[in-house]
């Protein structure tokens, strides 16, 4: 199956009145910075604080009352498990959420709020799939994954959707890329409605496997993903990869340096709260990966969720 | 004089189109916590990082050309004096901002990239205000004072203007209180429009000369704040203590303990960046101080502006 734009209308139809219609941000200040106007469609002021709330949403609605009543279960390191915790509760029914056990103490609490059953797992993608095949058997719960489904993908590209009737004017898109849930979504999402709009994925160096699948014409999957942007730690899925294949015209990476400092910058100057997955977009604006000078470039924030107590500056710093 | 409705509508006219129409942002989450219907006026959102972009914009406009010429001078913890070095870098003219050696790094940075000349001073009232004279004398600009001068009350007040264009049926207002611009603008805008809806000044318990004023009914200056506020440790000027006198419903202050756990959460749940001199208003609410369940509570967040290495939190437990 492919996913389309009508797949993606729908899917807002459906979860627009379940979810914030997020702002669209602007900065004189880095738009001096970069040389370029830059509109952040502003994914961490979504309902759970992540983008995830979209898709989430949507692969709930889809459910029979036969299914939604056995409830929904999946793995995620967070911001997808909250986003199905808080559509399950929407819908009154019940969620199981295997969490690796390394996740962020902000991500359990998010989950928790819309008291879903947390099931701990090791930090592992086998660990997860396994642990969550076996909340499917015993409670008959509907399987929902993070990104390689197309429900997801669908309500994933509604933020593109939001951002090109704000701004349809954009030359470029900047999104994150972690499994391509997001990324799916948006390029769809863009290229049916303007195919000159260029779309980039953006990943850490340290997890790079959307790069080098391109590269390679295949799913090479991340086997040891390192980087401090926990969001970006999967490997893309066969869906994914396909639509990503299909209408992304590249994609970037960034250093860790580059991803902190990106991180720090958007809080100071747009006095936002962004996760490090959420900036890395930001990031290889100002490393230079593409040149988008003179461009109206669209940069999606993906989510805000992270410890308070340990910024990265301070760990970096000690 | 007495400021009106008119002086707020005929500021908000003059300097739209150089400010941000700021989001009013909810939270089910804080709703919940509140048993109360939040609306959060977020003028940390605000060029600048602060509501202050309002008043100094509008002063700064209504300067003759000939004035205009010689530049303007303030002193100011900081928010009031990046504002007006943007507002007169956006007229073209100079700026001379006086500042207390003290004040917070991210301050002096945001005042230094609108181009203005800094001239630091002794962290106390009386070298601010001699500092600023000399500039005056030395220079011919026109003094502009951070609250105590009606152009500048007049632009605070646009906050209100806008808050109640986008909720009408607001039934409380919680405004922060250091030296009265914001709530003297906020509060006669707010009875002029709908005297129905009670104005609530907040302050730190640390730095409760507003209280401790209205009561005695003159003004008591602060003569020795201690709060985390930098923001709100200036004391009432005899302009915004008569409309604050005659406009606001009460003053309740808030601990310094409580306005880093609503900082915290601001961060945490809304994912954006407000200063601990921005948190008061929602720090009031959680600690009960003014009974507003079940009411629609507007509450505006006056700024973003600290240094990022320093957080309260952090700094409480070390």
């Amino acid at each position: 199956m492919t996913l389309t734009l009508a797949d993606i209308r729908a899917a807002h139809t459906r979860i627009k009145d379940r979810i914030h219609r997020t702002p669209v941000m602007t900065s004189a200040a880095l738009d001096a910075k970069a040389g370029a106007r830059l509109f952040f469609k502003c994914e961490n002021l979504q309902k759970i604080g992540a983008f995830k709330a979209r898709g989430a949403t949507n692969a709930v609605s889809l459910l029979s009352e036969e299914e939604a009543r056995r409830g929904v279960v999946t793995h995620s390191s967070g911001n997808h498990g909250a986003a199905l915790a808080r559509a399950a509760k929407l819908r009154g029914i019940p969620a199981y959420i295997v969490m690796p056990a390394n996740s962020p103490q902000a991500k359990f609490a998010s989950v928790r709020r819309y008291g879903a059953e947390i099931i701990q797992c090791e930090p592992n993608i086998t660990a997860r799939e396994n642990t969550a095949n076996g909340v499917v058997e015993r409670t008959g719960a509907t399987f929902i994954h993070p990104y390689n489904d197309a429900r997801v993908m669908a309500g994933q590209g509604t933020a593109a959707l939001e951002l090109l009737e704000d701004v349809p004017d954009l030359t470029d898109i900047l999104c994150p890329v972690g499994g391509g849930g997001l990324l799916s979504g948006v390029s769809v999402a863009t290229k049916s409605i303007n195919p000159e709009i260029r779309v980039f994925g953006v990943e850490p160096a340290g997890a790079d496997d959307a790069a080098r699948s391109l590269a390679a014409g295949h799913i090479i999957p991340s086997t040891s993903p390192n980087t401090i942007a926990d969001g970006l730690r999967s490997s893309l899925g066969e869906l994914t990869f396909e639509e990503i294949q299909n209408h992304v015209d590249g994609i970037v990476t960034v250093s860790e340096t580059e991803i902190i400092h990106a991180m720090r910058t958007i809080w100071e100057v747009m006095k936002i709260i962004v996760e490090p997955s959420g900036a890395v977009g930001y990031g290889a604006l100002v490393d230079g990966q593409v040149d988008l000078a003179g461009r109206r470039v669209g940069i999606i924030i993906t989510g805000g969720n992270l410890d308070l107590d340990t910024l990265p500056w301070m760990t970096a710093k000690a």
